[in-house]
């Protein structure tokens, strides 16, 4: 289990926190393959933080792990004999009904005191720790489902409280969502991670994939996606067409740059077309993903700066904790 | 290798016709993975028809195996040895860079002579056989190929002279041309059979799809693609959240019905936004696929009865050999 401190501030060494330092509040983002940790104090500092592959899907898999194991196994150190009652505040897959305890889903709209009063608190047998684990988001009327995400989402609220327009959280799954008036009102999950996956690695498409990358072709692809939003499926077929109609000695756009910029900008055109007069449009995340929805954002006339999506969890997490726990 | 005869006619035995039945001439499909030969007279009559595996790619897969022996193994029994320079035209992939000699795109605008006029004669060794394999066609500005599926086209003009608007031809690759003033203007490849194979069989959608079907889920699910043209990548998901935010005991519509409502929807969708003042849609197919467009288009007030395939490919070869051989 690999243990991480945050390299700008200065930490009791791991896995055993001095007795004064006691955390007042453990966090948790329990997701589908990894799980993280963060070790707080009454000012909502970080003392420590850990991480792991154990997420929701390893623990289903082995019939030796359980939630409550793992998560001593992670935190067990940061706790001494004293400690009782410390509260874990937990978002994400350890909600789902394979999960921990299933939290069921609160439904949209829903303010943040929302999701923090569905928490739920499955027994343990570990006097030290008071879990709670949040719901998840749901939305009945165009079916739809998040879990985690809405956490990020809160801490975006609590961090900006004004904000009303459109939140975009790229991933395997993008989640987009509109808040307004201190609410989530509405949310809109796009598969296009896992469809540019299966597309890049399984379909005819692959041949034409590869390291190449252009930048120009990639906003093209983007721009091409909103001039005929309805088209993604016959845009896709360009990525091959493109190679096969090319003259001699024509330079074919990197199949990647296209492939993605035709996902990536069907997702974005169908979030334009829902954008009210006024609606800001903000994105978390990290990495290359991130940059490549700010590029496509971009060839739109629209400047969003990625922000960090760990820190955000950990502020939904203490927007949470707050209101739980007070 | 299965050798067919057509049910309503009467056939000599296969493989070898008496003399006097020596085919005027024999039409060939070479698709990628099929290939369909017919031996006709002067008058167009079907006398004998075969098929086999032998596809482009297992001929490309197998260095054993080369087109002309592969074709002779199939029609040889047809020919007696007074034969000589019996024309022998294909459709199809025998004309791709990876085939039996490459047969360079037309562009469109084209018409059926164009297409003729675009054949190639690949050298061959038997003497009784004079071969002409047809070009595919190709669209630069929004780039796409079509390879066999022209000649469908051509064979369906052959049949519809005064046609003006767009021709479905459903498949892994569904394709859809205009047709107007005798010519091909346009067309569009969608990728949308090879795209619901890989969601129903590779993704997290392959939960919720099983051989349950219902009409109305499908119908409604093309309704959902029109109503939102540019909300593929959403509505994909909804297939799996259905399922998630359901009551208990509310029916949740099959996965099937709506992930293939959603993939056939959008992808009518995006021709609809296409079509002008006056435009007809027809329907070249057979089978399950061809009747969930023809439900789809019904779904938006088209009525298109789908065609045998099999009947126009053979006409649109008639078409050529008429153009070619004269």
């Amino acid at each position: 289990m690999e243990q991480k401190t945050l390299p700008t501030q200065k930490l009791p060494k791991l896995p055993k926190l001095p007795t004064k330092t006691l955390p007042t509040w453990i966090a948790v983002d329990w997701g589908t393959s990894n799980l993280r940790v963060w070790a707080l104090d009454d000012g909502a500092n970080i003392l420590a933080t850990a991480e792991s592959q154990l997420g929701m899907n390893a623990i289903a898999a082995d019939p030796n792990l359980g939630f409550e194991s793992v998560l001593i196994s992670l935190i067990g150190g940061w706790l001494d004999n004293n400690a009782r009652d410390i509260p874990v505040v937990i978002c994400g897959m350890a909600g789902a009904k394979q999960g921990w305890c299933e939290a069921p889903y609160c439904e949209v709209p829903a303010a943040p005191t929302d999701l923090a009063f569905g928490a739920v608190h499955p027994t343990v047998s570990d006097p030290r720790i008071l879990v709670s684990i949040l719901p998840g988001l749901c939305q009945r009327g165009d079916a739809d489902v998040m879990r985690g995400e809405e956490t990020q989402l809160v801490g975006f609220m609590a961090q900006n409280p004004d904000f009303a327009g459109w939140v975009c959280l790229p991933g395997t799954h993008s989640k987009w969502a509109r808040l307004s008036g201190g609410q989530i009102t509405a949310f809109r999950t796009y598969m296009s991670g896992e469809v540019f996956a299966l597309l890049s690695k399984n379909s005819i498409l692959r041949h034409s994939v590869d390291d190449a990358w252009d930048d120009v072709a990639f906003a093209d692809a983007v721009r091409g996606a909103l001039a005929q939003p309805s088209g993604f499926l016959h845009n896709l077929f360009t990525v091959r067409a493109g190679a096969l109609v090319a003259t001699d000695g024509a330079v074919v756009p990197p199949g990647a740059s296209v492939l993605s910029g035709a996902v990536i900008g069907a997702e974005i055109a169908d979030v334009l077309s829902l954008l009210r007069a006024g609606d800001e449009i903000a994105l978390i995340g990290t990495g290359k993903l991130a940059s490549l929805y700010q590029a496509a954002l971009a060839v739109h006339g629209h400047k969003a700066t990625p922000m960090d999506s760990a820190a955000i969890t950990l502020a939904g997490l203490a927007r949470a904790h707050s209101v739980v726990i007070g």
